[in-house]
């Protein structure tokens, strides 16, 4: 290596990772100066590794497996793949007690809501009864959650019925829609369990909060401006979802409005909005609202248990795409939605859901599901809050609930009749005006700006375009806000507090003053090809001000400029290739470049691209702090002002 | 505000962005604190502007214009919409003389060039002239770059020639072939010229040089496939690009092999090789390499200047689409070296070159060079190299050059006449097989496995799927390595060094050491939606790893969590929530948690939120240091160990 090598330490082995105090410098100063040192030195493989296991296990799931006999870890291995195993044993009658009162107050809930949420994804009532029954029961042996009460949502039925019936009518081709319903079904499962078992769960952050609360804003939106059909009493009706046909058609077909209809529709929403209120008021008279739709929602249904739908599954055809499509959106939809809850609940009585653990489990819940006439389910917030509230245990509480559709099911079924559109319009009007949170939306334009634009994305991409595209809209926004950050990082100019060892921001911190000869920037992003180039002539222009500065001000000459890599994450071969440009650069002007604290990963880098040598024997510090006073102490012995 | 606030300071305006240091702290201890302040007040336009400023006009153009009369602002916006203006009213004879010099001796590399350009593009060979004649001119006066030498390069060419050849046979629809050329070009130039105007030259910045090594070679080894069609003298050969399909109709073509055609193939190959040996050892020879394929391609062809083909242009029909999707990818590629090599001749000589000036006037060269018979072209590497080494002083010397191709187009054309197949394949083989760079990829995989592999998906993409879509792998591979590194960021556990005021990795420096009762946690990365989840999930992990540890090892217990914001760029609300959540569930098993120096726009972001205050009086600090004496400081006089 070159002769700026002696403040590089080069570790023979990973348990070696350290580095004396150079305490060789050979120059004559009182300033103690600190070597940076590399990393303790790792393979390429055990580096692969690493950064997978970061990647695709940062729960470290086999840790619990370490030291433990072959028994043990088979039976580990049970409980993990089932966690009934893991608290099965320590089941006990006060424990079924509790669950039984939850498992019977959500089933209250469960019911009337399943009738509507089917009625929302244009399905047959009963389906969302079917559904509020097998899925459960997967998911009480599979889920990890104590809390999360498993059915039918308002989100994912929503999309579901709108990206279907856009292309098939519910009404005229009823077998086809279903046989789609399941399929989709079938592939938001699948979709569902792979991301769990690909261990690739980290897909779900992409949906941020503001992304999802536009996207479910603009699809209440929709589905409200669906119900209008009903309210209005109109007969000819757009198939279309997207706001501006779904206006046309209402005042298009003005002459088919009928003030009865209206004014029953009005009447009923009243009385529906207003039991709403009390169970939001006074949480304990939840029941009110949940048992005001139950009183009306009365259809003439089939009796009796869920019949088997595997041979509605299609894999082939012209309607395949669109499945998968809506297969995909549901599905990541609604695992959003249950991974979310889950986690809030768990977090409330401090116990970990395992992420992708809980995908795999409600996948699986799916995919049964489909072939058991259900539709797409997962954890639904409202439920399961008041699950928690009614003092659920465990899953068990989900096993009742779905006893008590069974009940449902088997004895009940004769006690719905037929309910007439108007009174479904309110119900569903109801429960979906609920999903526009524009206080949500109002905090986020207070706190952050870009978040909002997210959200308004979301929610216009979803009323004027389509749900999918809508969704993929946000989602690309924020990752374009992610890489818009990443191309134009921030540079700023440090100054010290005086009496400190202390560098700051000189905009910032007025208490932080130049020092004469020595301009200070801190990078604070990682330097990445997308911003190399910026990174260099955004340096440059920093000198440029800087000189003019001086020059306007008769302060000496600068002499030296400090890079503080503190926050410089990482770099690439095109980053390393922009200091290296920059150092000369800068040479020409004869100005020295100084590197300071680079992280592990990136001093690696450096010191592989023997940038570092290059730098010489005063380019790489510690901190600020000593770079300035051995420079300084260095000119001073040479000579120099 | 909260009870937390006597450390964060609010200003008043933007010019009294500081803070006293804490003297009112109530609590007995020597330690001086300073306060984290936020930074000056700015209203949401203004940080729009400084937002949109920074992304969009990182070189502040109008910098120039301040403090100017009128006059001098309208002299000074003529000189930077037309470069020429500011170095014409300078320009004296030494300078033509050594334009004259540098500009003949580009043409009499410009002219073979041109030809067999041309051919690689599968266009007329005259068509390379004509697109050496009339862009140089519009670059002179609008380009920025004293060095560039403009022209038809191979890159752009290669693509060009194999993208719309898989549509259209360039033989048989020669025509048809001619007016999708010029129509690419056309769009090449208006996408160019839009990146310019629109500020967006930061997407040129997503080509890394990864990838583009990669795609070099990719591109070369497609073109090189396709010489074996000349260099064995098939007749039936595939008219697909991609490597199976070519390798396949080469060998079950085995029988069309002429060994004559393959003799003479390989005896000029070598001639060729050696001429460019001879050139690249002794640079000042290069013209015996220049001069040798023009000793051999000879063909019949037109005498006459440029003939206009704007009527040749097409925006309608059915390869409208594949006319945009080459001009894209040919505009895209032929941006990047054209800018890079401007970028790289302006660092030598220590002038700047502005990205989206020379944008702008690469694309309206094109668009012009649409209109008059010419295909893609911009700054060729090997070209402006030369022009730099024979003292090239300004954009004149494309000048004289384009005024040698009119000479010859005018008078030479006759002397030029029918080259056979086999000569033409062997002078395109030698031009592309000097592309493949294995000594970059090599030095990729040393410094950085990560781009070595974005470099051979963008290989290998081109070579088995598509010039397009290989194009699209290798870019989306390199967001995905952001995206990547977003989602999974890097957390450090410091340690004190002994002695000082320093933090550090623990893992890094041995010396390092940590503080019972804390556990210091550095965060690498913004934190963002992508990232809230996994950083929560791993800060608790982080937790109960040091809590193991310390009861292994008998340690006092931990009390207090410091999160290092430094590094911490940028946070959004899901991140701030997170927060939240991270210190409700800490308070919850007794913990306390603390953050330092947080950045600006993140402090301010906090301070909105309300969460600063939600941390209480000792939740916030300036520097690791002075969290640990005031906290220890604090719990030594509540009589804690």
């Amino acid at each position: 290596m070159g002769h700026g090598t002696n403040r590089v330490e080069d570790m023979a082995s990973p348990n070696n990772g350290t580095t004396a105090p150079a305490t060789a410098n050979a120059r004559e100063t009182i300033v103690e100066i600190h070597s940076v040192c590399l990393p303790p030195k790792k393979t390429a493989l055990q580096k692969l590794k690493k950064r997978f296991g970061d990647v695709f296990f940062p729960d470290d799931p086999l840790e619990r497996f370490r030291n433990q006999t072959w028994r043990n870890r088979m039976i580990l291995g049970l409980q993990s793949l089932f966690p009934i195993f893991t608290w099965g044993s320590q089941y006990d009658l006060k424990l079924l007690r509790s669950d039984v009162v939850s498992g019977l107050t959500i089933a209250s809930l469960a019911i009337p809501q399943g009738i509507s949420y089917a009625k929302l994804a244009n399905l047959p009532p009963i389906v969302g009864l079917y559904s509020s029954f097998v899925p459960p029961l997967i998911y009480s042996v599979l889920g990890s959650s104590k809390h999360l009460a498993v059915g039918p949502v308002s989100i994912a039925s929503l999309v579901m019925g709108s990206m279907l019936s856009e292309s098939v009518s519910p009404t005229q081709d009823s077998i086809l829609y279903l046989k789609l319903a399941f399929t989709s079904t079938f592939f938001a499962g699948l979709f569902q369990a792979s991301l769990g078992l690909l261990r690739l769960g980290f897909v779900i952050d992409f949906l941020s909060k503001a992304t999802l609360i536009g996207f479910t804003a603009g699809a209440a939106v929709i589905v409200s401006l669906q119900q209008l059909k009903g309210l209005l009493g109109i007969v000819h009706f757009t198939g279309k979802m997207q706001f501006i046909p779904v206006m046309s058609s209402v005042f298009s077909n003005r002459s088919e409005w009928s003030w009865e209809t209206i004014l029953m529709g009005l009447g009923f929403l009243a009385i529906l909005l207003t039991t709403r209120h009390i169970s939001m008021r006074k949480p304990k008279l939840f029941w009110i609202s949940a048992a005001s739709p139950l009183a009306s929602v009365i259809g003439h249904l089939p009796k009796g248990l869920n019949p088997p739908s595997s041979n509605m599954l299609y894999f082939s055809g012209s309607h395949l795409a669109l499945a998968i499509k809506t297969g995909i959106v549901t599905g990541i939809l609604s695992l959003t939605e249950g991974i979310a809850v889950g986690r809030t609940f768990a977090s409330l009585k401090n116990y970990q859901v395992n992420g992708n653990k809980e995908m795999m489990a409600i996948g699986f819940m799916n995919m049964a599901g489909s072939c058991t006439s259900c539709y797409v389910t997962t954890g639904s917030f409202s439920r399961s809050a008041v699950n928690y509230n009614a003092g659920a245990k465990t899953a068990v509480s989900n096993i009742v609930m779905a006893s008590a559709v069974l009940v449902t099911l088997l004895f009940l079924m004769p006690l719905f009749y037929y309910t007439p559109n108007l009174i479904l319009a309110a119900i569903i009007l109801t429960a979906v005006i609920g999903l526009i949170d524009y206080q949500a939306a109002y905090k986020l334009w207070k706190v952050d700006k870009f978040d909002f634009f997210t959200c308004m994305c979301s929610f216009f991409g979803v009323l004027l375009v389509s749900v999918p595209l809508g969704l993929a809209i946000a989602v690309g926004v924020s990752v374009l806000k992610i890489l818009l950050h990443v191309t134009r990082p921030n540079t700023l100019e440090f100054g010290n507090i005086q009496g400190t060892q202390i560098y700051q921001s000189v905009k910032r911190y007025r208490e932080a003053s130049r020092i004469p000869g020595f301009l200070i920037l801190a990078v604070e992003s990682p330097i990445y090809f997308a911003n190399s180039t910026y990174l260099q002539e955004r340096i440059l222009r920093w000198i440029r001000e800087e000189e003019a500065r001086i020059k306007e001000n008769n302060g000496s000459t600068l002499k030296c400029i400090i890079l503080d890599m503190t926050a410089v994450s990482s770099i690439d071969t095109n980053g390393i290739e922009a200091l290296f440009e920059l150092r000369r650069r800068l040479e020409k002007q004869s100005l020295q470049l100084v590197l300071v604290n680079p992280v592990g990963s990136v001093m690696e880098k450096l010191h592989k691209s023997k940038i570092i040598e290059s730098l010489g024997l005063s380019g790489l510090y510690l901190t600020v702090g000593e770079a300035v006073a051995d420079l300084s102490s260095t000119w001073k012995a040479h000579g120099q002002p």
